[in-house]
């Protein structure tokens, strides 16, 4: 499990905290990251926690894709971060599986777009929806402040995805290293 | 999450407590269910602890198909139920969604083969393998004693699927109620 934990310091500073749809989220001015942690954090202002897991609607081509130009969350050069918490709405949750994946990809070539901006800005999904947290999943993405712009582009590409509109909160955390 | 717990009363009585692959589990008499526990309990000799979750694999044919025919956990004729822990290898783990959902239906029929049984023998699928547990999936079956030798066929014919072949951990409690 991995906690992200907003408060009054960490290693990470908050330049944004947006509210893109639905509840908003409690200000704080930094997010410190304690992986591991078995229990929540009941520290801080608020803490997201999330878990990695295996992949769910990668197919094989793509995931080779990936693997081969994907690079990791912590390098040295990236000292811009992006935590961006949703939650999917209840229509999402009832469909079958081949109903997701052809939203996911299909009509939203959710994978072929990230695939674009790659290895500039890395990205590592969080699950959150199965230990009752406020949101489904948390993505954390981090990059070179040269590669803002190209951020921008990503997101923004995202939100106008027909997967988006199973999206009923999204909070935008922009992050700068201390 | 819904705890598991093996010890030496509860409401279930366990009649065979069997390692099919893999490390054994401690003997118990008995399994008593906590449901929408916060806390993993730390009650009686061991404590299995999963979370149902949305369908992984299911198409909409095939959900439309369980939906019509299925029934719950709980009937009140349902006195016999099993509960079977299973862990997958790595290699399972690192296939992509594709590979995954076509060695589960594809090759081993495995919601096919669940739905010769409906509704005679109820199931329910918690996971597990995202909140570090020993094992990655419990499923609890329930069925008349008419209908044992029915649920005997039913783990035979999922035991010989391709799929089972990544299963490297597997208990077999059978429990009665009391």
């Amino acid at each position: 499990m991995t906690n992200f934990i907003g408060d009054t310091h960490g290693q990470w500073k908050i330049t944004r905290l947006q509210a893109v749809i639905g509840e908003p989220l409690e200000n704080a001015s930094h997010v410190r990251t304690e992986e591991n942690a078995v229990h929540k954090s009941n520290a801080g202002i608020w803490t997201l926690r999330g878990f990695a897991s295996n992949i769910r609607y990668t197919e094989k081509n793509e995931k080779e894709q990936l693997l081969a130009v994907q690079e990791g969350l912590g390098r040295q050069q990236a000292t811009c971060a992006a935590l961006i918490p949703i939650r999917k709405n209840e229509i999402w949750w009832a469909l079958a599986q081949d109903e997701r994946r052809a939203i996911f990809e299909k009509q939203s070539h959710h994978t072929e777009l990230g695939l674009k901006y790659l290895p500039a800005i890395a990205r590592k999904l969080y699950h959150c929806r199965d230990i009752g947290e406020p949101f489904d999943f948390i993505t954390r993405f981090e990059y070179a402040p040269q590669h803002a712009d190209a951020f921008e582009e990503l997101v923004q590409a995202l939100r106008k995805t027909e997967e988006w509109k199973y999206v009923d909160r999204e909070i935008d955390i922009r992050l700068i290293r201390v």
